[in-house]
């Protein structure tokens, strides 16, 4: 396959030999020399832009996706391109005056420029940031002026679904980098957030009655935002490395749809990385088992993964030495689990990335990576609901991500991460150590995320010979935690699938938020709780 | 009824006589010291709040809104609280260390302060802000050490879908200010942008084959975010005004299920002031009447107003002096048309509330007056897809609209809007004035909004009595225009009923973005072609 028309022009002078010798991927010390190459990025109002402006001519040697407009919902088959945005086609005619579009004039924009002040790469730290913190401006017209690709004047006023050129820029590079996806024309677009953009993969990929395959416990909001849809969840059991393919294979094979009442599912939603809320990752030939389970039964998988760059130093126990970070970008690139994206031939995976665990929550930004066909449709879903993600909060990002840290500082800031949550992590597990009754409580210590899972052995509770149910032990236990002062959450409220019933027991820690004083101390306090509960 | 206990406390002083007087309503000039008063605005990371803690007492006299479940979608019904927002209870605990919710620590958001420029009232020009615009800082712990009630720690970490409480209590106040709703029980609710909250409503209201109501003319975006989800659309005839009553009552009552394949219609969307694409501004009388109308027939009436505040100035014609600008807000506030939510003593009356056409498209950030009933619903969905409207955004607009501006400066910069898109109305009026060929082009001067509609009589183009069509006669308006260099929107593209034959011909110009010389030359380049098509 030829990159597309648009990349042929800049690619005139890279080859000058009549073989084609096959292009290295981009790596991150190489986004500067290709940036020269490419088209300038669009920087006119909502201007129009996708990641083929951006990505490499390694990316076209690789076949195409496959199509799955068989997956597409009855909604998603009905969307049209907007009407009004059609007639924008016109604005390229030289000399045009528009009285089209009703877009608000700039000086009407009561912001004259935005600064924030950000960490200087390595001083990530508060402190440091005060100290050796960089003001970045925003101005209103910086792209007039020469100064920047994006300015108010552009963030302010109406966008693309796509989100900002500048800034797809950058995830689309960001995506090859880490991702590489081993098909040819996949796509980035910004989203309004990670729960907006499964909300819409929802409506996009299942009709009311459908089945959605989950695994047994998850994020049990992302359920929540299924269930008023008329969907189901079938859970997947799990063991310490998530979803079990076998299982999920037996699912789909044995589907029972007359037992069922519903056709056999085809998305399955999975949080691969530091799961929420078991904090199990699975590993590289477990995504590879999964996959092959997806395209022997022609899955869509949707990869939410707020939690890949919360991936840990490996644990070491409390005497052990620490595991020294990444000496260089690579090796820490290379120490990272592969995604599914990463293996995704096929083009089935939907994946769902967020800044919300690795810059902020508030921003309300993300984006998704997906076929070029995919993408396409959550764009028409995007263009009449969301629009695009807040031009305010964009401008932030592109300027602390692109114009200021770039991929290798990010990349520095993500280490940073990296070690901090390691550290995180370890007082946690160390508490549990000291702490919890080894009797009844058993965990492993999580590789990713923010979430440790604690299981109770809840049949060793004195509550079941009075005859209580699961329901009633796990709120006992609960409850007497909550009066000793400490607040976890509850396994059950995690349990998406309403089919069945629990065989076990869990409790869900975090230690994204309390300092390993804290930490040590709710520990404490819990094991206390489940002395007292369980008469230890 | 009374004021929500909350607020009892903080209204003991307000009255020291047995006899309760009925409060005066909030105005402008009342928010501080009715601030005093009320308890401190929620400042905790993702602190829940609600429109009640700001309202003041005068709501409180009034009757409640009616119950409207029967309208709710079952995509609604369904909806529940979220399972991990019920376990934010539990944290008012003292002494209580949580490790349940997986909130990010703030150390890991890498921005120690936002400044934005901004301008200091009354020097509202891009020119007078740089030179008298103030600087104001959001820092990260600006609660902590009592500087602002809202601070990067809290937004841009995990928000309520009520947006958060410093923003939604100048929203509430202003909603109370400006429109008084003839209810109790009304609720605000910030929203990712109105696109999203039509998108919402509709979810929230409809189910597929239903029909809906709209202008026989609306916005070409707002029927496409209906038409996926397996909606129609019925148009309601309009005059100059907008949409007729009588006619609304007429497709109403003689809705015949079995032709028409759908129950009647219980949802209509409105554009009531400046209305896109025909500049129509319904008159008090108007309105009231189609509120009989929809009352008559039990509809939800969805008040889609972001250019209420394009109000302006009556037109008078090149040579006439201007009318001057409101002397007062308290006159500013009487020359505004009410709004549907100013006459709904029922609570049907879903209003969009915008800043796109005020303050910034890009900001992305709106909110929506209704029911509580209804907003309840609202937020329900808002939890599980947009979550919240970007912190990022939401602090920029609280910094500016109520630590800077305040009611009162935000009422200067409306009524600074209002004088310059007068201007700018007349701009283009007087252009069609001077240059367009009045016997086949018609207009009325536009009192609000960004668009002016040209009528053009097609049954004189001589293409009529070559056989073509409406739909090839206005094609061929529209690209001789196009070739003589302006661009205007065909009135065709606004048509959501797919039932009925266009009779009129139309063409949109808008002059909200043109300095007044272009839209002078484009007006001339539109007149030569309408001249050219019709051999005049």
């Amino acid at each position: 396959m030829s990159p597309p028309a648009a990349l042929d022009v800049n690619l005139v002078g890279v080859t000058d030999t009549s073989t084609v010798p096959v292009p290295d991927p981009l790596a991150v010390n190489g986004v500067s020399a290709w940036r020269q190459k490419t088209a300038k990025v669009p920087t006119g109002v909502a201007a129009a832009c996708n990641s083929d402006m951006f990505k490499s001519p390694a990316c076209y040697t690789k076949p195409k996706a496959k199509r799955f407009e068989h997956r597409f919902s009855v909604e998603s088959k009905a969307r049209k391109a907007s009407t009004l945005k059609t007639a924008a086609g016109y604005l390229k005619n030289p000399g045009l005056i528009s009285l089209g579009g009703g877009l608000p004039s700039s000086e009407y924009f009561p912001f004259e420029h935005l600064d924030i002040k950000v960490p200087t790469a390595p001083g990530f730290s508060p402190e440091e940031t005060q100290k050796t913190g960089t003001v970045l401006r925003a101005g209103k017209h910086d792209i007039q002026e020469g100064k920047s690709v994006y300015d108010l004047e552009i963030a302010l006023n109406y966008g693309q679904a796509t989100g900002a050129a500048p800034l797809l820029r950058f995830v689309t590079e960001h995506t090859e980098i880490i991702h590489a996806p081993p098909y040819s024309d996949w796509q980035c677009t910004l989203t309004a957030g990670s729960t907006y953009a499964w909300d819409t993969a929802l409506r996009l990929l299942c009709e009311r009655g459908d089945y959605i395959l989950m695994e047994e416990y998850t994020f049990a909001s992302a359920a929540e935002t299924a269930f008023p849809l008329g969907l189901k969840v079938a859970g997947i059991p799990m063991d310490e490395q998530g979803l079990l393919p076998e299982a999920m294979d037996d699912i789909l094979s044995n589907w029972d749809v007359k037992a069922r009442g519903a056709r056999k599912p085809h998305v399955l939603y999975t949080i691969p990385t530091g799961q929420n809320p078991t904090g199990a990752t699975q590993t590289a030939d477990r995504r590879r088992a999964v996959y092959k389970v997806a395209q022997k039964h022609d899955i869509i998988i949707v990869e939410d993964e707020p939690y890949y760059f919360l991936q840990m130093q490996p644990y070491v126990g409390e005497d052990a030495k620490p595991v020294p970070p990444p000496a260089t970008h690579e090796e820490f690139i290379k120490s990272l689990v592969p995604s599914f994206l990463s293996m995704d031939v096929d083009g089935r995976v939907v994946r769902l990335e967020s800044f919300s665990k690795v810059i902020s929550p508030g921003s309300r930004v993300g984006w998704i990576v997906a076929s070029e066909q995919v993408i396409e449709r959550f764009i028409r879903n995007f263009e009449v609901s969301s629009q695009n993600p807040s031009g305010i909060a964009q401008v932030a990002l592109f300027k602390l991500l692109d114009e200021h840290w770039g991929h290798s500082g990010y990349l520095d800031w993500l280490i940073n991460l990296r070690m901090s949550y390691t550290t995180r992590r370890d007082s946690l597990v160390h508490a549990c150590e000291k702490h919890l009754p080894r009797e009844i409580a058993h965990w492993e210590a999580p590789a990713a995320g923010m979430f440790h899972w604690i299981k109770v052995d809840w049949r060793k509770h004195p509550g079941i010979s009075a005859g209580k149910t699961h329901g009633q032990i796990e709120e006992d236990i609960f409850l007497t935690a909550v009066d000793a002062g400490v607040l976890l959450s509850r396994g059950s409220w995690f349990k998406p699938d309403h089919d069945t019933v629990e065989e076990n027991m869990f409790f869900r820690a975090t230690f994204a938020a309390a300092s390993s004083e804290k930490i040590d101390e709710a520990i404490s306090r819990f094991a206390a709780s489940l002395r007292s509960q369980f008469g230890l």
